[in-house]
């Protein structure tokens, strides 16, 4: 039915991606979009909605523009109307709790736009995932990582940093540097200058992030960077952890260390205090990095290739791309045994690289010879049998 | 005197705890505790008080139920009133800065509840130290180990982590994740999003302790957790540092790395950038680890055993349970003579768990061979004389 | 011209730093500076406006201590007047954006000092560098660190954290830790018990420091104290980072681990994530430590000498003053080709001392013999042609 709605508009796409949102402003460049707050992002869905935010648009003399790969507007008194009305009294009616919250979004911005109405309000169509071209469209996406309704590592950010500006965060508020510079005087004499928490181009995850069941915790909002994932059961502790964003898990996952830009820790593995997991852009030739099932990283240890199901990296040893590591032939076999399809002649010392993916392996310094050595390890790797 | 009070009361028992405290309650459940704050905690003390309290209960017409193991009940003006004048006026009058505390709460109190009764008061008795069962219990014991008036690892807090409920928290504030959900759109889209700085279930350290002399530092609050303790002189540096709720320092330790839970670290200790204890929960077949006096424990370095005094553990290293370490036939002997109990014979290589406790060791990978190795430390030990 | 203004003024000295400071005093006890707040700093620089200043106090019937090394009075209105007009009409006017900053000071404090003239404003001389006396003469020479104003290990700092007061710091608020003692029943009973964010001696960088650049980021306003220097491109991590003070980068940096006291890391240098540079306190035997340009330092990796340019060192190793080192006789010679002034003698394992500051070296733990080895980088290195 709400496709019909769109049927004369010329050019007409489905969206990959919509929202509306609140807009921060440069303080003294208030063209510069310095942050965008969505409180209801679409990924892939609710296309019916969008139908009605287009038709609305069309309506209220908006010409949409469906050639470019994003296309944002200001949000208008009439807009909002428009849609309510479309949506209908049942619906909008309905509208509350845990349903149609794009039309929650609509009532609330209905009440904000009684008397004067307000500037700072944007509608974002992402018509494809190709690079953003907007603050608006790198929040988009990067809501649609955080909330988990995009795979990680599955949009396309490219140039996003280059887009975003560099802000101090007062809060959950940006604030240019210039402005700081221009009024550091009067605001340190009037101590009225603010508490800066980062400096950055990103907020943090909780600025804009409810987590989504009551078993996630973050135990320091400064180690999770917006748009990083983080899927429930997962606790990251305030020692050296940090999760940047594209980077996250997939399953509960006690973080105590780093989960690099681009790596992915799946159910059940414990990132141990400390450990580092490389990102894609340090030191892993771009290649990200996915922990598996189960996987233990200990404290202090570093890891720098991918890693199967129920592995043990012991602490505070380092596993890179061209670490040389002995394997005992009888380990050897083991450990092909939950690996069948790693096809490979033995050859006593194998490169880091050369394991990678591989599950049920426990990687060692053996500290009576110095030599790195890796066996199979004592946790369960559960092989997918229909594959095998 | 004041237990004279108590005599005609059924089933009167000294409690091992008690307290008044305010506690925050949930925005949309009324009836369950986020928080309790304490402004005084009495730990096996001040039973004299606690009878006071028990009579004014009473007086009041509160049956004090003494067969559970914790009473909690909501302050009222009348027990109040009844408290105060049970102390007398010249306790009453005396009690300022560091006298009678309790009857300064009580002060405080009385004024607070001209007019209308505040609801957000409850009186605390803990009868034994058993499983906690509420979570102003649970504050109390994590009181009583912040505050020092309960040494680490001496309280029973088994199930404390189920009782607590895991919630924003926006400064001192704890704030239910589900009212953060059904408000989402509108604090948003009202630019009222509060700044949220962690999710947890338990609060920080400096949210509830003021540091008992001048000489504490904790450079990041995110870095303790409540029910941490720190002794005179201890500094927590921001870097890779954390201290877990029932651990901590029992003297002057410089803190960079972490003190995992029910870790205890010992006057004059060096905790070195991102060193890692491990916690019982974590890497140590649930054996707590105390690192003795004047141990160092080196930058980056991973301690899964006890430690005595004066001993070294390398910089980057890991000593587990399960490291297999050289020792030196010679040396061997001169770790005998500063640990006099340690009945072993000895055997070349031992393993980490062998160590445990003993003093003036120093753990070091030798470079030239690969070999972890033990020998003496030229730090000094002290031997108890006393005893050997 | 504004020299002989000072003519006549008997032991006239230029200061080598001078400023005007808002000082936060305690709550209990106002006769202690616990901060000060400088909107402009003067460090070696601006004679002139010194020369005004002192002439203005000097007519405002001040008597300017130049003896001592020194000079700290309260600024008042008359002091303020009599500066703006002998600066005069022209200069006043122009005083604006990045002109004439200092006089920028004086008319913010003449509207200030309108009405009741407040006492909370100092104005600082410093005659030498020698060891600080103030509170506000420690802070001068913070602000002339952290403005990049005077090179990192360059000032006089003795005596520095005698002087400083162990403050709650509550946003850029400090409050003395007696003072919470004090009102701690109250505060917390009226539920008005403050956020402490830390307990230092130092407040942070980014509570006095507005980034020159912007691509200067800090993730975490914890991981920076102030008096730490960061050079435009330097980036902090949150995870296990920390830049403490009058440490820190001279050229862009990727900081993702810990700038102790009295490190100094050069342009292009990456410090990997949980990566620890030893400070002067911290195992070095006092030597500062510099990272040469480009230098790379891998996560976890401990470094506890100077490195030259070019240099790596592999994640998860501990390169100290003691460590053992083994060099291949053919990488010995392509050392010294990078290194023309390092004349040793060839003897296989070298200490990690007498490779202190070398360019182009890779340190790597060979994890086939346990040994730890250095060799030539594949780094490039540039020789100062003038030089050699």
């Amino acid at each position: 039915m709400f496709e019909n709605l769109v049927k004369d508009i010329a050019g007409y796409r489905r969206p990959v991606g919509f929202g509306i949102c609140r807009v921060d402003l440069g303080q003294l460049n208030p063209d510069k979009v310095l942050q965008a707050t969505y409180p209801v992002v679409n990924w892939k869905e609710n296309y019916e909605t969008s139908a009605v935010f287009i038709r609305s648009l069309f309506e209220s003399g908006e010409e949409v523009n469906f050639e470019e790969p994003e296309y944002i507007t200001q949000v208008t008194g009439e807009f909002i109307d428009k849609a309510l009305e479309t949506f209908g009294e049942k619906l909008v009616e309905e509208a509350k709790g845990k349903k149609h919250r794009n039309i929650q979004v609509l009532k609330v911005l209905q009440k904000l736009f009684e008397g004067e109405a307000p500037s700072n309000y944007r509608i974002v169509f992402l018509w494809e995932d190709s690079e953003p071209q907007s603050v608006e469209a790198v929040y988009l996406k990067l809501y649609a990582l955080s909330q988990r309704k995009a795979p990680l590592r599955s949009l396309n950010l490219n140039g996003a940093f280059k887009i975003l500006h560099n802000c101090a965060w007062v809060g959950n508020v940006p604030i240019e540097l210039d402005y700081l510079r221009e009024n550091e005087i009067e605001l340190k004499l009037r101590d009225a200058y603010p508490e800066v928490e980062y400096v950055d181009k990103f907020p943090r995850y909780l600025s804009h992030i409810v987590p989504e069941t009551d078993n996630i915790r973050i135990l320091d909002s400064a180690k999770v960077r917006f748009g990083a994932q983080l899927a429930p059961g997962t606790t990251v502790m305030p020692g050296a952890s940090y999760i940047n964003f594209n980077a996250g898990t997939e399953g509960a996952v006690m973080v105590e260390g780093r989960i690099s830009s681009s790596a992915v820790v799946k159910e059940g593995a414990d990132v141990g205090g400390g450990a580092s997991i490389l990102g894609v852009l340090s030191g892993t030739n771009g290649n990200p990095i996915t922990i598996g099932k189960n996987t233990l990283l200990g404290a202090n240890s570093v890891t720098g290739i991918p890693l199967g199901d129920g592995c043990i990296v012991d602490a505070g040893i380092a596993v890179l791309e061209g670490t040389k590591i002995y394997i005992d032939p009888a380990e050897f076999e083991k450990i092909k045994e939950v690996n069948p399809d790693w096809n490979v002649e033995y050859k006593g010392i194998f490169k880091g690289v050369e394991l990678a993916g591989l599950n049920g392996i426990h990687f060692r310094l053996d500290t009576t010879t110095g030599k790195m050595v890796a066996f199979r390890s004592k946790r369960q790797v559960k092989l997918n049998d229909e594959l095998h």
